[in-house]
């Protein structure tokens, strides 16, 4: 099926020079931007009038743990051990088919929210490749890889996360990667063999590190180094690595994520929410050459999976946190959820230009938020939480939304599931 | 006219025990609530089926400036003064016309996202009276007092607050408040007249203080007092007034506004976006026992105008701030945004039980956002942010939005006539 995207009011391209057009034409074929012109001559199959839309790239969300929607509201404003505990109690009892049904409604959630990829780290996953394939979202997906004796899973988790890569390595939605939770969790060995996996199988590995200050702290006590320099010295970060939170490191080690060529996801609602206190620190890793990127975390710790909330409160945190309301710009902060991503992931989205994957997003112009106009990125970020303005979600040249309304997914049926399942788990 | 809100789902009270009612139904005549009852027996003119609906008391903006959203995202991310010109340079233009026109917009933005009240500080206000009476929405609205020689104001400032205060002082919705600037736009004379005329007349006196370090030292410099102990001095401060931000203020003085039983109005997205630094104290204002609110400062500096955002910012930037999670509860930020403005404002409203003024409003259940839905009042302070959630709204019995349309207002219109006026200011 063809697409076009008719009389587009701001297309907001993410190109090299962020140029915004307007009123033209995008024409989607085979999954690819396959024009965008004044007024196209080609026909396609399907019309979307968006002479009252922006059009801009989908957001990624680069850190969430999907499954875990379904404990959303049940234990918050705790210390973290006795937060901890409560989902811990909760994350026992949870099994393929909760997770299963979690990640839906996480699926529908984002969806609904611009976001047409995330990236996953949980467990008992072995039904989320269809679903995502399914409800059409693109995923990045990580079985959680864990010490054998601080994990629940059955089996070896490392067997488990190989197995779970090799079974879906050749999907189209689907990209496995490698997920060792942490330093805390994660012996050496464990960290060595990941990377040994994900570069054999030439997949992406993606892990926490340097969250709270206890594990930085712990960390040194343990190895002798900091968190950063550790998975340095184990050989762990490259270009094909993602470190979710980063909010405890120093000068020297964001030098070395800049070198290294590694990407970040920071969490900013998720390490307030639980109060970790560091701030990742865009401006010496920006400054060092890292690819910096955005996540929600998981709904447990946020409580929503809104991207759109996420670059609001980067922008807030990063300017509060130096003092100095020039750092983290809308414009920074849109590339943060959209160009920046796609590098990492080896995709071509992220921008909106001719031949590119087709992950594209409208948003409502005629809305309270986005008047008056006189900087849509800044309105994007800024302004828009009054009421959710996406309108039309497209991944892979394929529509999973339009209008608001879900072609992918029967959002009640969802939600009905949901709430029976969360039922029975407390 | 009577309305029956039929079979709530969940009521949230907001009493002295913050009791969550299920499956009742409210009564609301002559403004007031007449009952809260199984099955009512009597008859009401209108009924509203709530049997999906949370129900909930109306949300308070203790601080913002209205008639500044035709500016909204005209400059951002800029060095405090540089900002401050680029709005400077458009406020210059700003007439009665276009104070009225940029109200509208921000009351439109207000109904729909929840608020029922707000307490406003500007200039031009002359036609901002008739409209807050045809929107239905309460307002306290100040007319900004400043020294004569810093101000645009046509005639002198403070009589222009003066004659504006006593011209609406019978109003049922409208309450004219004294509102000196801040200590660097106001000489010591202003503030003690501003505080006479305030007490005179029997009204509120709302100023901001103590939003940068840079007036505080100042303040230093100048008077040998911090802003607080220089407000005291001067007899400003006592239940009747209310101070916008509070973010760098000592220990000594947080129990100055304790002991004055002073209310705060925590503006924590435009300090953070400004990068103003400090942070609001809430824990030691708590301790002392000041009375606690929030605000969302303008759309020019936030730039929305969602209390639903601002509530879940205050309980992130407050445990973050003190890497405390246990710190601003869902439950206590929910007080900061209804029952705690309601002392202060001397309305019987911020509750929902027998006999309160009818200051209500609803939300939709069958949200994303609220599925699960183990805590209500954990979803409504972190989780719908997704959309916004808000149904019906009533002020002071009447229906304002009903079913998410408009019934005082025609949003279109609105929308169309800030669009117009906002493209001739720049």
């Amino acid at each position: 099926m063809t697409i076009l995207l008719k009389n587009c009011s701001h297309i907001i391209t993410q190109d090299e020079e962020r140029k915004i057009l307007r009123n033209k034409d995008i024409g989607i074929e085979k999954g690819r931007i396959k024009e965008i012109t004044e007024q196209t001559q080609n026909s396609y199959d399907q019309e979307i009038d968006c002479s009252q839309k922006i059009i801009m790239p989908g957001l990624v969300n680069m850190h969430t743990h999907a499954g875990m929607s379904l404990m959303r509201g049940y234990s918050d404003d705790k210390e973290l051990f006795s937060w901890l505990e409560d989902i811990w109690k909760i994350e026992g009892k949870l099994t393929r088919k909760e997770v299963k049904i979690g990640t839906e409604l996480s699926i529908l959630e984002m969806i609904k929210t611009g976001t047409t990829t995330f990236m996953d780290m949980y467990f008992a996953l072995n039904d989320v490749p269809k679903v995502v394939e399914q409800t059409g979202i693109r995923a990045y997906l990580g079985w959680a890889v864990f010490d054998p004796e601080k994990s629940t899973q059955k089996r070896e988790p490392i067997k488990n996360a190989e197995n779970f890569a090799k079974k879906h390595a050749k999907k189209e939605l689907v990209k496995p990667v490698i997920a060792p939770h942490a330093v805390y969790t994660c012996p050496d060995d464990l960290y060595i063999k990941s990377k040994e996996v994900a570069d054999k199988q030439g997949i992406l590995l993606h892990t926490h590190a340097a969250e709270t200050r206890k594990e930085v702290f712990d960390c040194i006590k343990q190895k002798g180094k900091r968190v950063i320099e550790h998975l340095d010295n184990l050989e762990v970060l490259d270009e094909n690595t993602s470190l979710a939170h980063v909010g405890w490191i120093t000068k020297k080690e964001a030098e070395t994520l800049g070198k290294k060529q590694v990407t970040i996801a920071h969490c900013p609602i998720s390490n307030m929410k639980l109060a970790t206190g560091g701030v990742c620190p865009y401006p010496e890793l920006k400054q060092a050459g890292a690819n910096f990127t955005l996540g929600t975390d998981g709904p447990v710790s946020n409580n929503s999976l809104n991207m759109l909330e996420t670059m609001k409160i980067t922008s807030l945190i990063q300017k509060h946190s130096r003092w100095d309301p020039s750092i983290a710009t809308a414009q920074e902060v849109l590339d943060m959820a959209t160009r920046n991503p796609s590098k990492h992931l080896q995709q071509e989205t992220g921008q909106i230009t001719q031949g590119k994957q087709a992950d594209i997003i409208t948003l409502n112009i005629n809305s309270i938020g986005n008047t008056p106009l006189y900087n849509v990125v800044s309105n994007i970020v800024y302004s828009l939480s009054i009421s959710n303005p996406i309108k039309d979600v497209i991944v892979n040249g394929k529509i999973t939304m339009q209008q608001g309304r879900m072609k992918t997914m029967d959002e009640e049926e969802v939600r009905k599931k949901a709430i029976e399942t969360s039922r029975k788990l407390i």
